[in-house]
C-alpha cells in the first residue's frame, strides 16, 4: 500500500464536505426531538427545516415537497410502489416500467410485484431505449392502474445521462407517474424537478458530500404521494414515520449548500481532470474501452474496460497501488458480480469494467498518481499490453 | 427562559453520551463506502462490524443477529408483516396482537392491514392484561397463518414495566411470533432475548445516549425473518437495503458499550433521584397522581397528573421554567394529543398527564430545580393547589 491512500471512488460515496462536517460538529450539541414542543425540539426542528429549504434549492423543489429518508435507498422504496394517494383519494398503479440500467435500489421494484415490472431497454451507448418507452406505454393496459416509469438521471457505473427530460413528456401524454433517480446527477449537473417534468426526484445525501443515513423524496406538488413505507408516529407530514435523523439531514443540508455554491468551479475543474485521466490511460494502454464518451456523461465519472483485465483484479491491483476505485457499481453489498449495466449495454459483462469517479476534493497530482497506477496494472496484463 | 437550560425529556430522545460523540467524531473521517471492497471500504466494513457486536452485547444477541435499520419505528414496520420466511421458505403470519400501550411506530400494525390486527386490553395500572392475551390466542384462526404478539418491555409514557417474560411463555404455547420493543427499557433494566423469549428486539441508538438515526432489529435466531421492507443492493445479509448509516451506527455502538459499563451506577443514581423528584411532588401537591408508582418501573420515568393542570399547559410552563419535559409521549410529530396510554389504562385522558424522564447526566441540583419548578407550577393551578 502506498503512503498516502488516493480517493477515486466518489460515485461509491463521498468523503465528508468540510462544510457538512462544520455543520454536523455544530449540530451535535442539537439533542432535542424535534417532534417536542419545548425549547430543544424546537432548535433541532428549525434546523431541520433550515436543511429542507437547502436541500429544495438543489433540486428545484418547494420546500414543502422534500420528504426525509434513511437514504435514496429507502427513498426509491417508498415511491415504487402500486398504492397512491390523490389527496385523501386511492389511486391505483398498475404497472413499473423501469430501465434495465437502474441501481439495484430501483430495480428491485420497491413495493410492486415482480409481474407489475417490466424493463425498459438501453442501446449499446447506455441510454435508455425512448422508442421502446413509447411503445410498452401504448400497451400499457389503462385497467389496471396509471403507468409509473423511472430512469435515472445519471448512471452510477458509467455516468452516461439519461433523456429523462423528453422521457417525461412521454410518460406525461401516457398519463404516467415519472420518478426519476438523481443521485449521482445531483451536483454533477443541474437539476431541476420542474424542468424536468418528473413527478418525483430521488437524491442522496453522501453521493454530494454530506453524510450517509439521509437521503430525499422530492415531489413536484404534495397531492400525489405514495403510500408511506414506514408507519408510526406521523413525522415528515405522515409520509415518513420515525424520529427524524437531525444530524444527517443538516449535514446533508450543508452539502447541498455547498453544490450549488461550488457547482461551476467543481464541475469545470472535475471535467479537466477526467478528460486528462481518459487521455493519460488511452496513452498508456491504446486499447483501453472507455464507455459513453462518446456521447453526455456527468463530468466526474469514467467507466472503462482494458482487455485482458479482470475488473476484480484490476480493482485489488489500484487498491494495492493506494488508489480506491470501483469494479462497477460499489453499491450492491460487497458483491463483485457481472454488471447489469455493461449487459444491458450489449456488452460481454464477463469482460468486466472499471470506475474511476472524481469529486471536489481531487487533484492533478492525483489523476497523475491514477494514470501513473493505470500504466503500471496495463503493463502487468497477461496477453502483453500495449504499454508500461 | 431560566438561565440555563434543564433537560428533563430523556424518553423522547437522550443527549448524546460523550462516548458515542467521541467515537462519532473518530468516525467522521471513516468516509468509505462499507461495501465497497477497497480499503477505505473495508476500514467503514471492520466499524460496523464491530458496533454490531456492541449492540449484540446489550441484548444478549449473536451478533450476526443484529439488523441495522434507520430507528426503531424501521426496525418496527420491518417485523410486523405477514410475510416471513423460514429459511427459504414462505410463513404466513396471520393476525397480529399488539398491546394497546404499545408506541406509534408498532400500534399502526407495520404492514399488516388493520383487519388483521387485534389490541390486547392492558389493566388499571397499566400493565398488559396475560388473561386477555390467552384467550385471543385461544381464539386465534391457525388456518390463516400463525399469530404474532408485540408487547413493549417498558412503556415510553408511564415507564411501567410489562410482563414479556410470562407473555412469552404464552406465545410459545401457541405457536406463535413474540416481538419485544426493549427501545425505553435498553439500558435501563437487564435485557437478554433469549432469556426474555422473544423472537424479535427493537432497539434505538437515541434512547440510549447514541445518536438520532440508527436502531436495530434483533433476532434470536436468523432462520425465521420478515420479508425485507427496503429492498435494492442487499445490504444487512439482504435483510435491510441500503447504504448502511456507519457514523450513527458507530455512535450506537458506543453507546451501547456506555450502557453497558455505566449500567448499576447509572441506573441506582438514577432510581434515587427519581424518588426524590416524586417525594418532592408529593410535599409540593398532595393531591398529584403519580400513575403506575405501585408496580415495577424503569428507574428514570415519573409519569404524573396534576388535577386542575391540563397536560399542555403544564409543559409549556415547565418550558417556561427552563425544565424540558413532556406531556405524555414526544414521539408523535408534535402533536399533544390525548394519551392513548391513560385511555387504555382507563383514566380519563382528558386529565392528561406530564413525563419528567431523567438520564444518566441528570443530577441532585436538577432534580430539585424540578421540584421547584412543579410547586410553583401547582400553586398557581386555578382551583387553588396544594401546596406552593
Amino acid at each position: 500500500m502506498a503512503a498516502t491512500r488516493l480517493y477515486l471512488d466518489w460515485n461509491a460515496t463521498a468523503p465528508l464536505h468540510p462544510a457538512a462536517r462544520d455543520a454536523m460538529l455544530h449540530a451535535l450539541d442539537l439533542y432535542g426531538n424535534p417532534n417536542s414542543v419545548h425549547g430543544e425540539g424546537r432548535a433541532t426542528r428549525a434546523a431541520i427545516e433550515a436543511a429542507r429549504r437547502q436541500v429544495a434549492s438543489l433540486t428545484g423543489a418547494e420546500p414543502a415537497h422534500v420528504v426525509f429518508t434513511s437514504g435514496a435507498t429507502e427513498a426509491a422504496n417508498m415511491v415504487l410502489t402500486p398504492e397512491f394517494r390523490m389527496g385523501r383519494t386511492p389511486l391505483a398503479i398498475g404497472h413499473l416500467y423501469i430501465s434495465a440500467i437502474e441501481h439495484p435500489a430501483l430495480r428491485e421494484g420497491g413495493r410492486f410485484p415482480k409481474e407489475k415490472i417490466s424493463e425498459i431497454p438501453v442501446t449499446s451507448d447506455g441510454v435508455v431505449d425512448l422508442l421502446a418507452l413509447e411503445a410498452m406505454l401504448s400497451a400499457h393496459d389503462k385497467a389496471s392502474g396509471l403507468p409509473m416509469v423511472a430512469i435515472m438521471l445519471a448512471n452510477n457505473e458509467t455516468g452516461i445521462l439519461q433523456p429523462v427530460y423528453e422521457a417525461a413528456r412521454i410518460v406525461q401524454a401516457f398519463g404516467g407517474i415519472f420518478v426519476v433517480d438523481a443521485v449521482q446527477a445531483a451536483g454533477r449537473i443541474p437539476i431541476d424537478i420542474n424542468e424536468i417534468g418528473a413527478d418525483f426526484l430521488i437524491v442522496s445525501s453522501h453521493k454530494i458530500g454530506g453524510p450517509k443515513g439521509a437521503g430525499a423524496l422530492v415531489s413536484r406538488g404534495e397531492v400525489l404521494m405514495p403510500k408511506p413505507l414506514i408507519h408510526g408516529g406521523g413525522q415528515e407530514k405522515g409520509h415518513r414515520s420515525g424520529t427524524e435523523n437531525a444530524l444527517a439531514v443538516i449535514g446533508f443540508g450543508a452539502a447541498a449548500v455547498a453544490a450549488i455554491a461550488e457547482f461551476d468551479s467543481r464541475n469545470a475543474a472535475v471535467a479537466k481532470l477526467r478528460d486528462r485521466l481518459e487521455e493519460g490511460m488511452r496513452i498508456a494502454a491504446s486499447d483501453v474501452i472507455i464507455h459513453g464518451e462518446g456521447g453526455p456523461r456527468v463530468p466526474n465519472t469514467s467507466f472503462f474496460t482494458l482487455p485482458g483485465l479482470k475488473s476484480e483484479t484490476g480493482q485489488i491491483a489500484f487498491d494495492l497501488e493506494g488508489v480506491a476505485i470501483s469494479a462497477g457499481s460499489a453499491c450492491s453489498s460487497g458483491k463483485v458480480g457481472e454488471s447489469h449495466v455493461l449487459m444491458a449495454m450489449g456488452c460481454d459483462p464477463k469482460l468486466g469494467a472499471l470506475r474511476i469517479s472524481l469529486g471536489f476534493a481531487t487533484t492533478e497530482e492525483d489523476v497523475e498518481r491514477a494514470i501513473a497506477a493505470f500504466g503500471r496494472i496495463a503493463g502487468r496484463r497477461k496477453p502483453a499490453g500495449a504499454a508500461a
